[in-house]
């Protein structure tokens, strides 16, 4: 999804510095990233936050977790911001980063980030643009440069072209497979959606009917 | 899908013993499989045969290609067997084993077989019943020990459950996953429908609009 950018973006994210951080400043940050929230705490990372309700979502439900929430695009990065800076709800364990997900290793270093997500990625159904999907190998290699052995890696898409090349991505880089980490249509998965935080996307397109295809796994 | 043992199933298996090969004679064929066909080529088994229409296609279709349909059910293999031999096209490079999937590497030596297939196994959803599932661990090791490095597994099934299942069983144990492997709607891939040869169930439930599922892979 591109959204415009609109004449206020700029100037707010330049007010906001300390709840959304420049890739400059991210860089900065590598190994120190619990210095900015409240708690020390354990941190879980969304990469392509689009418009940031499932990071949001999450924040709220899980105030013992740290999150971050990453997007490439101005005007996205910025609503998502916006969105949590309004809530009523005070979310000091939720920072974002206006960066490129193809950075971050550049961000983080091993073991900082517990854990992953991405949500609906843009799928890049052509082949020559096998490289630009968020689960070719040249991020998995990123991912796993942030994550610990054994961090977890959740991703949740209704592209099915994706996920079918996804699996083959996690399973040729050698992602563990969890007996129950796999939902080819995570909506009629009642257990699964016990725990389930929904993204802008998945509401419309579940709503719609379309399946929602989901997995989990971990890096070695 | 069970079918019940009618009167001729007996008898007729006693009269077509070329035809179909019952469990000791097939352990007593093994290593000499090319022995009981027309011409010396490769040869791809299916587990789990049922009525036959898949491996009967296949074999009209790869008269290059030598097939084995091996099926527990007696009632089942009768008439997927009496179907070929009434077939107006002869088939000299089909033969089948009234016999069980479990006992695959004591009908096969390494290497005997080229290619496997598995359609729509039966699922056997409760956890308790696991190791039953024919992608289950103790099943892939039987495959593998009847396939040359490198044997390609082909698996169709319309059961989500089983699939989502699968995949976790095969990553697990090592299976090569391809890139263009994986289906998650067979039927509305053009590209992998033009060379699809279906099953009885197959063509029921893609016609009610279910989503077929197909895996690729290779063991190592």
């Amino acid at each position: 999804m591109r959204l415009r950018n609109k004449k206020w973006t700029s100037p707010w994210l330049a007010d906001h510095t300390d709840l959304v951080i420049t890739q400059d400043r991210a860089t900065g940050l590598q190994g120190n990233w619990q210095s900015i929230f409240e708690k020390v705490q354990p941190l879980y990372v969304e990469i392509g936050t689009g418009k940031g309700q499932f990071i949001i979502g999450m924040a709220k439900k899980y105030p013992e977790i740290n999150f971050i929430g990453m997007e490439i695009q101005e005007g996205a990065v910025a609503v998502a911001a916006r969105k949590a800076d309004e809530d009523p709800v005070d979310l000091p364990n939720l920072k974002f980063i206006y960066g490129d997900g193809a950075g971050v290793e550049t961000y983080f270093t091993k073991g900082e980030v517990s854990k992953l997500f991405l949500n609906f990625s843009d799928p890049w159904p052509k082949s020559r643009h096998e490289t630009r999907r968020l689960t070719y190998k040249s991020f998995l290699e990123g991912y796993q440069a942030v994550l610990p052995a054994g961090g977890e890696l959740e991703f949740k898409t209704d592209n099915r072209g994706l996920f079918e090349y996804s699996l083959y991505s996690f399973a040729n880089f050698g992602i563990e497979f969890y007996k129950d980490g796999i939902s080819l249509n995570l909506h009629e998965d009642e257990e699964k959606m016990k725990d389930n935080v929904e993204t802008e996307y998945e509401q419309k397109f579940a709503s719609q009917g379309f399946p929602i295809y989901k997995f989990t796994g971990a890096f070695k």
